[in-house]
């Protein structure tokens, strides 16, 4: 790791600045793969199946048959183990809905807001070097709770033409029933434009490497919503004397075997402490099967040794990590000072692991420093907020001069007179104004 | 109006196409002007100005002396609109905040989510043919409660370099004191790039012309966050035997003086309705001055003849209306089975203007058919929702063992070492398991 000590260079941005990957070099080669699946559907889908995944499949819906021997190939802890995850992210997640609330804003104007689910959503779960079932687990909870009548899966079979049995498992428990073998771009094109096969949705979730994201990019703008724009995962540890060397390294490892382009950043006013750090970092390396790639995540990793505890949540700030572990004593306090982030975990006793799986927060967050703008997928990533307004007699009349005195002022006439027109019907009937 | 009788092709999509506007041919203009605020700053937007609003300015914030100047050019009757509708609108808004709540997703887990204010916006309110004031209240608003600490505002200046006086009478209301006279392609590049006098913004506001509407799609692929996707504006009213043929035609008006491009869509079961309508809509036509941007829009515009409310509520649902008016006798069971639209509008004393201005809910709502994956803008749309968690001794012995399990079976090795370090340590110091 390279260590910055005590930086005068005040521009935190630059000092901490990421790797810019430019997508427009693939831009070319995913809007082949997208325009073929548009115009050939299912023939594109199964031809680009074979070449990037090296299966041949004709129908790439999981059967029933698929589906319950999943459960077999499974350990009753792993299952378990799942099921816990799954009951605590149902708990945190179904707080997210809030019933309708009438807000009266004058006598006779009633106005509201309400959860709608978005009908039909993509989820696309990577295959690649893990079977992320946990992603399932977040993508899928949310979309039932927010009640999505279509839940679409894609995911990339293996060579022998199967998903991994934890996927299968999974997905059932949640109730998901379209699954499909699909990866890759091919997976993105079929969700936004549709197949014989495959619906398409409104909205598509899910992360994956730089063909998935410039993908998803590309369908944006042909009107489909995606969940967020995404860039390699990260992590943020801030650590001061009271937090253990070993617990601290372990975090920063979990990070850095996600993958070589993983960031990962501890900061403290501790050079004794950041020195330990490493040390133990050193130790566990060893122990790792994903030493490789942890190891060329850490070569490109900082180690940021600030003045003081004001100056680490500055330079947080500005940083705006996906994942921030605050391991120090005074957690909640520096908690409370957290602008940019997308999930905190607080404490000696919170690895950024709990929240990947089963603490009940959600995993999928802003890379990148979209932090700054963005949030993690929520309950609120499935609906539309969708706004009612009933005025009664007595409401028009309280609110009309009101609106016609505006529309006039903006030019709009007959945004006043959809008003006035109003306004003399009811005069006009109730000579005696009894308005309500 | 186009009349389209009882249709039997049962593709709505295809029934109710909305023109499709292709942008990339503006692109490339669009392009250079970003790219020259991008690298020059201040100079290009000084070029820009003079080249499009035909204003020479070298000092683009409104000062003091003109915020002052603006309160006495307006009616005491507009001021007083002013505020009454700025009161609605911070009621219904104020409403959407939820204070975080704790929730322990199992005994010692601790899970919460806090709304944190976006840092810094930029709202563009477009000058054009109308002063959009009413859109600086549906912004600036939502964006004072969540609490944001820097709100741009960018407007473009008339031919004498100034804003409309009601604009700077309702950016005072609000307490934004950073208003700028710069408009179009340049206003948006100043505050996604920042220049000496703009800072730059995390988040774009604000409706615009299809110029507007490139730059902000550009400013995406840069990272910057934008409110939504935008097209012309739309409504769509569902009458019925109890509706007022005058009421509605007003309403359809009020949509289509908006804009040539307006989309207008009415639903009725009954031909003899919608002919009166028709009728009541070419006499309060002659009344309007914008009767010729008016004519244009209701040209493309259609009457859908439906054969009942099951299929009024099919259509609507697909055709996904940024307004939707219920204008019938049973509009609240039919509000209950809305689930595409932007905003809706209950009844007959309910006109989509009272909603544009001052009921109390918010006018920036998705076009285009956007309705079916998007919301409208809310304090929502200005902060982020991040999710911490803390756990304890007991929590992470409690979920300890999920999370390895989970972890192992993704193959994270380094994941589950994070937890088992801190099991260990826990056991190793406890050797009673007082574990809390």
């Amino acid at each position: 790791m390279q260590t910055i000590k005590y930086s005068k260079n005040k521009n935190w941005q630059e000092v901490l600045q990421r790797p810019v990957f430019d997508s427009s070099s693939l831009e070319k080669k995913v809007k082949k793969i997208l325009e073929a699946v548009k115009s050939e559907g299912d023939k594109a889908v199964e031809k680009f199946t074979k070449d990037f995944d090296g299966v041949k499949l004709k129908n790439f819906q999981v059967s029933k048959k698929e589906f319950s021997e999943a459960a077999e190939l499974l350990s009753n802890e792993l299952k378990n183990s799942i099921i816990v995850a799954k009951n605590n992210i149902e708990k945190f997640h179904a707080a997210q809905l809030h019933a309708p609330e009438i807000i009266e804003t004058m006598p006779g104007v009633k106005c509201w807001r309400k959860n709608v689910a978005i009908e039909k959503v993509g989820l696309y779960i990577p295959g690649g070097s893990a079977p992320l079932f946990s992603t399932l687990l977040m993508l899928g909870i949310p979309a039932a709770i927010a009640g999505c009548k279509k839940i679409i899966v894609c995911s990339p079979p293996d060579k022998r033409g199967k998903l991994h049995p934890a996927i299968l498992f999974t997905a059932k428990l949640l109730g998901l029933r379209d699954v499909y073998k699909i990866g890759g771009v091919q997976a993105i094109g079929a969700m936004a434009y549709g197949t014989k096969t495959i619906s398409s949705v409104y909205k598509i979730f899910g992360p994956g490497n730089q063909f998935i994201t410039c993908a998803k990019q590309l369908i944006q703008k042909d009107g489909i919503a995606i969940d967020m724009p995404a860039g390699p995962s990260e992590v943020a540890v801030y650590a001061d004397e009271t937090s253990n060397a070993s617990f601290v390294a372990a975090d920063l490892l979990s990070q850095a075997e996600h993958g070589a382009d993983s960031q990962v950043v501890l900061l403290t006013s501790s050079a004794d402490l950041s020195r330990s750090i490493e040390i133990e970092i050193e130790k566990q390396l060893e122990k790792l099967p994903r030493k490789e790639t942890a190891k060329k995540a850490l070569e490109k990793s900082k180690i940021v040794l600030v003045k003081n505890e004001d100056q680490a949540i500055e330079v947080l700030n500005e940083y705006a990590p996906e994942h921030l572990i605050l391991s120090c004593n005074n957690a909640e306090l520096l908690a409370d000072r957290v602008i940019n982030a997308g999930s905190v975990f607080l404490g000696n006793y919170s690895p950024e692991s709990v929240g990947d799986y089963a603490s009940g927060t959600n995993h999928t967050l802003p890379t990148n420093g979209f932090a700054k703008s963005y949030s993690g997928v929520s309950v609120d990533s499935f609906v539309k907020k969708i706004t009612f307004q009933q005025l009664s007699r007595q409401g028009i009349t309280e609110i009309g001069k009101t609106v016609e005195a505006m529309a006039e002022a903006e030019g709009l006439k007959a945004h006043a007179e959809a008003v006035r027109v109003r306004l003399s019907n009811i005069v006009g009937k109730h000579s005696t104004l009894n308005i309500q």
